[in-house]
């Protein structure tokens, strides 16, 4: 089964075209900047293989609709296509971050679950007006084609009150669903099995904490192979310290700043989510150019580090607490995965509670899921890459053939 | 030497008078509705001992001024007075909130210092201009009587920058100076010396986590007799769940009680100070009520103690880490010194940590400081009774005559 896996924001769509039956990426790419006024389409026919091919187009591209039709016409190109016709795509997965406590479980695209995510947007405002932007488009240009939507938040649905509930008013809970979702499920998800394999056990016996570290980044109690807690909350601003979001801070900063300087909720919640993070404090977002600034002395990426360390130390700490029995903890994504001073930083400290890193296979320059722990060390610490688009096409191809592969 | 210790807020003045010397109190007492049709004055003197004497006066109290006059007139009143002139009181301790970061220790009080308060009135907006009320009313009433003031926030200046600073925008560090402070300092700080001397260990070679929990709440991880972290941040919102305080929570709770309530700043201020906690999950803001309506099966009560133990032992873990070796969890405060399902409930589950409670010693109705865990238990638990007025009285008498006592 060839799986089209689809990420639609408000101006983008993401995507990747997937074999099933051997889980290859036939083709992957972006359209970036829709409705301005130069669009841009980046595409790659077979990624990461000798006969990879790139092409980028640089042009208006007015609506999702026409960004998806450049996609089409590349796709199945007489020449530098990847297959012959559409009718060899199969099924499509969207990618959807907000599915509240509605969805339980990726499911396939019909007009409730359109109605579903219209009504989530309030909880959503930033990406599902995007995802149904992509939606639609997808139904109106594949209308034969069975689709799938995956959600951020559907591996989390697995925590109980006393995790997702906040201290706040229980009829806003009734009224608005106001409490913690958690997001990046597709990634822990995938990155726990994977872990769990690693690991040569099953599941539903590994305890694991898995530190999602990207742009945005999230950790996650896994318990038995199911979430029982994450760091982002009702929306991916809590928890951890990120490229431009500040994760945990007091709610008082609120009124501080509206009396203070006079800003509306939507200038602080732009602030919260756009100026702070790494950007906020040494006006860096790319973990690459903080390690330079550290080199050449600079005290505030200096800083930026030793906060990002120590919040992620304190979230550990906290995760041992709930989980009892660790098996391993689990570094992901861009700066998880490659990054070993953020890796070193988020487990300095920690040899009492059993969590012991090796320098050296933390520095080795190695891909793939990996050990990085101290053979002496109680708690394995492992490196595991992440493959979202990979989670949301086996989950597609799951949904639409269940128990069958490929 | 006898020092009066004053708590003043905005519409109340809380008061102490003792003997340093002996350190007994020698009344103690709080006018309350200050400037409402009519006030309450309630004193109690020789409090604790069998010629206690109560006096309640219901009258209308103008401003802090005139509850000021009350109270002096009863501490020297010709028959139930507890001293026979005011000369007799040769010292005044004032209870500050917010000490910003400009004040690291307590001290004099002068015009410079009655400045810098009101400076900080931005960063202590509910207790600071009360405080100065109070400042202003026992200066004009005792001119040759010396006065302290004791902050909050003291014992917390001591946390690193990873600790205290928040991942915003560095120039509203700068500018505003937003950043934790924490709070509860004076608490904190007598039940670590409190806790090292009943450990039989120098301060300075202590290691504790401190969870004061009383109608507000905050926990403290001790290094070395002194503040690293603390749950309470730019203000006494963030963090644990309180009586009517929700602690941590998402930011995002105002883009969106914003846009789906019409909620303003300072509604949602409000909401989230006064709304929120134990009362807002349940609608009961006192331990006791909550007991008593889990007892008939209530449950929302049930959930609000369910997340209050599951946050608090999310916090002892996050201090876990940050300390390395812990010697003792310290209990203080009303919930933390009397109820020991609350303490159950906090230590729960942490065995793999280290952390045994004693069944037995954890229910027995005893008072005073005593050691609540298992015999085999790595990390001592502890209850100490904390006496924050007590604090005030010693470091206002260490503050005028360095290391003289009494």
């Amino acid at each position: 089964m060839n799986v089209l896996v689809i990420n639609s924001g408000s101006s983008s769509i993401k995507y990747q075209l997937l074999d099933m039956r051997t889980e290859t990426v036939l083709c992957s790419g972006a359209v970036e900047r829709i409705g301005e006024e130069t669009g841009v389409l980046t595409h790659k026919a077979a990624p990461g293989t000798e006969r990879e091919e790139k092409v980028t187009l640089s042009q208006p591209i007015a609506d999702h609709e026409a960004g998806m039709h450049l996609v089409i016409d590349l796709i199945v190109h007489p020449e530098r296509g990847v297959v012959k016709s559409l009718d060899e795509i199969e099924a499509i997965g969207h990618r959807i971050v907000q599915g509240g406590d509605i969805f339980n479980a990726s499911c396939v695209v019909d007009d409730r679950v359109v109605d579903e995510l219209t009504k989530l947007i309030p909880l959503g405002p930033v990406h599902n007006p995007g995802h149904l932007a992509g939606i639609r488009v997808a139904r109106h240009l594949f209308p034969k084609v069975p689709q799938v939507t995956v959600f951020d938040t559907v591996f989390h649905q697995t925590m109980p009150p006393r995790a997702y509930m906040y201290a706040l008013p229980y009829e806003l809970y009734e009224e608005l669903k106001v409490r913690r979702y958690g997001f990046h499920g597709t990634s822990h998800s995938y990155v726990s099995k994977e872990a769990a394999r690693f690991l040569g056990k099953a599941p539903e016996e590994t305890n694991l904490i898995t530190v999602h570290l990207g742009n945005g980044s999230s950790m996650c109690a896994v318990q038995g192979g199911k979430s029982v807690d994450t760091s982002m909350g009702l929306t991916p601003l809590e928890g951890l310290i990120m490229g431009t979001r500040c994760g945990d801070a007091d709610l008082a900063i609120y009124p501080l700043l509206g009396a203070e300087k006079g800003l509306s909720i939507a200038e602080i919640n732009e602030l919260t989510n756009k100026q702070s993070g790494f950007k906020g404090i040494c006006g860096k977002n790319d973990m690459r150019d903080i390690h330079e600034a550290v080199a050449q002395g600079d005290a505030r990426a200096r800083l930026a580090l030793d906060m990002f360390g120590y919040r992620n130390r304190k979230y550990i700490g906290s995760y041992l607490a709930v989980l009892g029995r660790v098996d391993a903890i689990v570094f992901t994504a861009g700066i998880g995965e490659n990054d070993p001073v953020a890796r070193e930083l988020s487990c300095r400290g920690l040899e009492h509670l059993g969590i012991k890193l090796d320098p050296e296979r933390n520095l080795a320059p190695e891909r793939g899921a990996r050990d990085i722990s101290a053979p002496q060390s109680p708690v394995r610490v492992l490196v595991v890459p992440t493959n979202e688009e990979l989670e949301i096409a086996r989950q597609t191809a799951e949904v639409l053939a269940p128990g069958a592969k490929g």
